[in-house]
């Protein structure tokens, strides 16, 4: 298997971007990393998104992105895992390139889920649930996140605070990150005072729904030198791909507060990067909701079930903390456009490594992980990426 | 890069299946190519599907197969390139082979497209074409590809009925598949008579709206041996895989009355495989309108600009013809659930090269091919297959 190395990055803000269509969102990160990269074409082209079918009643989304962007005739294909479709469309162009059938992939994600006439996004979101036996019964996905978070603080007996340094660490990341959606720092009183949205998740412990889209391009490590001659970044090496599914509805899962595949999904990395998780220099984690982020904490190896919670303190997930996360801020502040955040992931991931995070920078970053979660915990994929 | 067998094929019958839900269907497909297989678990599953959010509200859709599957924990994704999904999956497993991350894949397609309560199929389909600049004029499908067969029979002054020799022929050979959705020959009387449907298309120029699934199991051809003892029908091995794609608006093409992608990914698909056209014992074409036969056979070589027509005849493309295509009904009489149309063409290749095609055998048929198209054009994926 060839070894694969991101040599270009690029993003979009994230934000209601009204006067900005899907394909023009995309093609502003895919032409960002192509200028990084500096190349004027690819072999291939892999979005992941999840909600173009339902909110934009557009589908071909690859085909007519590769078009948009003058890329007309090389190899595309929609990658769709839920808020997972990221990280699966990277996974799909890191086999393109290990397997040999590709030297240059481009590896997308997008996600425009604002300014959608006439279509309902929190209907579209709970297509990630189970249609027949979640969502037809009125669970919406925020819903079911709450249904979890109650059931930890009920069994581990905890206070509806004890989530809010994840916030506080997050919007104090994404503070310092331009393309954030929310670029300010919140206090312990404003996590309190938030409105609930769906008890006991409050406005804090949510992301919100927002557009955007970020870009990799991945050649094999052997061509790396070739793209970064000069004043170029350098490459950044993927060390390990995983993906793992659970059950796809809460009510089947034997513990319902257990991510088993983010356990599966990231013992399966740790062993393809030959690496313990203490090597760690930094976690992006899927902090889509507070109690995932306890959740991924746990199954991932950091904390005991049911002490997740209490990694939040900046000492610890602070950019000087033991284990940084969501270093530019996060799902909750950064943004989450679904199908884009698992490449928004590995970009952030990339700034980290190659020194290029600015006033976030993690000091001595050099293996770092991304974990990437569809649904309630179905789908997790995780990548390990180093220099 | 790793050879790529296939050592198990299954699939639903197609047709309006009222009765049976998307997973359901798929489930069909997939335990009956793992009975096929004798495996009783996998390392991934890739699910080719176009419609599930539109139509069923339903995406994260491949885990959700998996989970009902019994297959629950395994790497799971969907691919989507709109009626080009099935092959676009089949590529995906392929890689996930070729490069080495696994060592038995299922790739499945499915589409549910009948019985979708408030749902309009026909809004869904046009998701395949641009929604800024085609669907939103209230272009349908069927109306982008009547365009494009009144122009040819205006450019190469054609009668409606030099067409239906595809169409003949399609029904011919559904006649003879238990699993074709119109398993019943039709005459060139019943052809003229057929009623229009967005002139020039009539009835049977048309592929049905259908429901249905098939899947196919991959393993390392260096393995297959492991899967085919005793009385199993043997390995077919993929002997070339590649993709294309073109504008996806058919008003940006150049020349809309040629597949450029088609050309592209044949010749690609040609010089993988280390073949010549000539060398091929069957072509399963993408036949979704008899116009889409005639350009695909156009642009992959078998004829000259204009004289695809020419080839609708039983003793050139008849099963004991010069190339035999649509051998089991093509998308005409077997039908065509769009996401799943690409994997049931390499389902019906397994079924000749193995010598398993019943009544419809081509004789001494040891190379083939599968032609998969997306949109009206725009994306083309082409497969050859050889023992």
């Amino acid at each position: 298997m060839r070894s694969v190395s991101i040599v270009g990055i690029g993003q979009s803000p994230v934000g209601e971007l009204w006067n900005r269509s899907a394909r023009q969102i995309a093609a502003d990160a895919i032409s960002a990393a192509m200028a990084d990269a500096r190349i004027e074409n690819a072999d291939a082209l892999y979005v992941g998104n999840m909600l173009s079918g339902t909110l934009l009643e557009q589908e071909h989304l690859a085909t007519l992105i590769a078009d948009y962007c003058g890329l007309t005739g090389i190899e595309a294909a929609k990658i769709e895992a839920a808020c997972a479709s990221g990280s699966a469309a990277l996974r799909t162009g890191i086999m393109a390139i290990a397997s040999g059938f590709h030297d240059c992939v481009i590896v997308a994600g997008v996600e425009k889920m604002t300014d959608t006439v006439g279509k309902d996004t929190t209907a579209g979101l709970a297509t990630a649930a189970d249609a027949e036996y979640e969502a037809m019964h009125g669970v919406s996905f925020v819903a079911l996140n709450a249904l979890l978070m109650q059931r930890y603080m009920y069994e581990f007996d905890l206070p509806l605070d004890a989530f809010a340094g994840f916030s506080i660490n997050a919007h104090k990341n994404g503070a310092n990150n331009p393309n954030a959606m929310f670029q300010e720092a919140i206090t312990r009183n404003d996590y309190v005072r938030a409105p609930l949205i769906a008890t006991p998740i409050n406005m804090m412990d949510s992301s919100p729904v927002c557009d955007g889209a970020a870009a990799v391009i991945l050649v094999p490590s052997e061509h790396a030198h070739r793209y970064t001659t000069g004043n170029h970044r350098g490459a950044v090496r993927i060390l390990a791909s995983a993906s793992a599914t659970d059950t796809i509805a809460v009510h089947s899962r034997r513990d319902p507060l257990f991510l088993q595949a983010a356990e599966t999904s990231s013992q399966k990395a740790f062993a393809q990067a030959g690496i313990q998780r203490s090597d760690l220099d930094f976690f992006e984690v899927h902090d889509a909701f507070t109690i995932m982020t306890a959740l991924s904490l746990e199954a991932t190896g950091f904390a005991k079930r049911g002490e997740g919670w209490r990694l939040a303190q900046d000492e610890l997930i602070g950019i000087r903390g033991e284990l940084p996360i969501s270093t530019m801020g996060g799902l909750k502040s950064r943004g989450h456009p679904v199908g884009a955040t698992g490449v928004y992931q590995i970009v952030e991931s990339v700034l980290q490594l190659t020194g290029t995070a600015g006033a976030n920078q993690v000091a001595n970053a050099h293996i770092g992980m991304a974990q990437n979660i569809g649904g309630s915990g179905a789908t997790i994929l995780t990548h390990i990426l180093g220099t």
